[in-house]
């Protein structure tokens, strides 16, 4: 029996106020609107973004609505479409994009940025363009989060933050293509521009940076340097291409003056995969004079990095990436078929698997480094 | 008479001692060893990186020996060669250059960077190849300045420090390519590569900033605002190619949010060529998010700028430029061609002229903002 038109109860993870764990409920999710599209959601994986507008928000600059349904990084099946919807019908694979590429706007015309300005006001005031939500729950009206909201069984979203997929792309791998792969692998590859026999450093193991690590080496680099405070993601980022793994603490020199040395005058390309100010001023001042660049792929909202002025002088380049530089709905498709014809790996960020009700345990898996993804299966 | 050979005695600007005035005194300056080059110094201009080195040496990081004779924007013509020299010959016009182009080390082969690795720590430590220096006063070694030391009637150089422009240039005013004005003008044209119809700020309006200016307009920018604290600045700004000036001074909110209004989110390019962290960092926060770049081209040895990450997430990026980013022996020629084809202006930086035993009095000119570039007549 067809569900569209309808509202469908679903299950659902609420976080109903900041610092509090999230709770599993059963939310209501209207039909899609004009240019909305709803999805079953099968496979989500926890970024840790997540967790920060979960237990962090004060920390950060941004008004964040509660209660809202966190998640951005899935994959499902596309439930019904709304009006004017030409791009997908019911059964297409799906991967919801917390940047849109709306096609239209200045930025997604230009070549030099994915930036698409599409419902940016929207998505981060937790609603769609109309100005509501499509999620409720008894009876009151949950946010959602960066236009998506992927720790619900089905959930709705616009039509310019959704791209479709090959239907034989398995959901519960490529769903980390939604965020964290995505960001570190463009990170070198798209934003940083990796070149081959190049030298690089990743700060930071995580998704992110194993990603970045992928990407350094797809892109031909001759040196990859992996560093991390925990010796545990070493054997992972070795597999992933790094040719070498630095513990910070096993130094009694700063990390940027080690890895100067062990290069003979610095990387030519350092990326930053943690999100602290401090680490990205040591990876900025891990990189050569004369071109070294550095790309930060951490996030924070609130904080301010400072680096000496000397450094940037003497030939250095600082920048940022957002979602890797894709541009959405076009590039990761694309990924998609990397991870297919083997030229890109998933299967090894995946370290644990767990049902949804069990979600606030990734949470912790995440914090204690124990886990690099865990794949929440929604079904 | 042929003074090849000979130990030439004439005047030099010779600054004894940190915070003291210049003195003028007889020198004698060696003949060129191998590889290097004796000229005679017709004009220098005075920048305010001479001035720095001498009355806020204490507050850089690098260890500057006096006594020394500073001076590194000139031009002269060669009177005599060492042993090795091929590429030239006494009587060539050429311009000194603090920035060498060796045409051999990887960097010089790289087109990525213009930071030639040749004689960086000598030249730093005031010496040539051998350890030493080229002039001396009343027994005494006097260190060069950057390799260059333009404030004496004669200098030695490396050959590599060193390169030959056309002979009907007027000396007097090519030499102001030495490095402010190419530095200004490089930092838009070739570091930040500032594209046809796109918006430009220009934070600072002394020579690098109205070169900066120039530079922008060569490169066909629609829109350049000249942004300074003198509003005695902004007619030459005009003329050479800022649409519109503005007074930080002139408004209650911070200049970058002025930038930002009058822009309608931001400038595509940001310039700063002041050297000061917090309007590096207003610069950067001036540039619209998605593509902005933001190039250091103001000079501090020893300062941190702070930026908040986010900008940089949001696609911004920083950067540095160190003499425009040229390559210096092969670009300053093609620069003095575009003067004497009338595409480049220098006489409108040209605010005094004034002979040798003036020149303390063009350090005051610099710092009270009277004028641009003082040149200093040497004979």
């Amino acid at each position: 029996m067809s569900t569209a038109g309808k509202v469908i109860k679903c299950k659902a993870a609420v976080a109903w106020e900041p610092g509090k764990p999230l709770s599993i409920e059963d939310v209501e999710v209207s039909p899609p609107k004009a240019n909305e599209v709803r999805i079953k959601v099968f496979a989500t994986s926890v970024c840790y973004t997540d967790w920060e507008y979960l237990y962090e928000s004060e920390k950060g600059k941004k008004f964040r609505p509660f209660p809202l349904v966190l998640g951005h990084e899935a994959a499902g099946i596309v439930e019904s479409v709304g009006s004017g919807v030409t791009k997908f019908s019911p059964g297409d694979q799906v991967i919801p994009l917390f940047l849109p590429q709306c096609q239209e706007c200045d930025r997604c015309r230009s070549p030099k940025t994915n930036h698409c300005r599409k419902n940016w006001e929207h998505m981060q005031g937790g609603v769609m363009a109309d100005g509501t939500s499509r999620i409720s729950c008894q009876g009151q009206q949950i946010y959602q989060f960066l236009g998506v909201s992927t720790f619900s069984q089905y959930t709705v979203v616009p039509d310019t933050s959704l791209t479709k997929i090959r239907n034989d792309a398995p959901l519960e791998k490529v769903c980390l293509l939604g965020c964290g792969v995505s960001t570190g692998y463009g990170a070198a590859m798209k934003t940083g521009k990796v070149e081959k026999d190049s030298t690089c450093a990743v700060f930071g193991l995580g998704a992110v940076g194993l990603a970045a690590v992928m990407g350094c080496k797809a892109a031909g680099a001759r040196r990859i340097i992996g560093i991390d405070i925990n010796p545990d993601k070493f054997g992972k980022a070795m597999t992933l291409g790094a040719t070498e793994c630095v513990n910070p603490d096993d130094h009694t020199k700063p990390i940027q003056e080690v890895v100067v040395e062990l290069t003979n005058g610095g990387v030519d390309f350092a990326l930053e995969c943690v999100g602290y100010p401090k680490v990205m001023r040591d990876a900025l001042e891990s990189t050569t004079e004369a071109w070294g660049l550095c790309v930060i792929a951490g996030w924070t909202e609130a904080e301010t990095m400072c680096v000496p002025v000397e450094k940037l002088l003497m030939g250095r380049t600082l920048t940022g990436t957002y979602f890797g530089g894709w541009k959405s709905v076009q590039d990761i498709p694309k990924l998609v078929d990397e991870y297919m014809n083997l030229n890109l790996k998933l299967d090894e960020f995946i370290t644990h698997k767990l049902p949804l009700r069990q979600i606030n345990d990734a949470f912790d898996l995440l914090n204690s480094g124990a886990s690099i993804r865990t794949v929440i299966n929604l079904w």
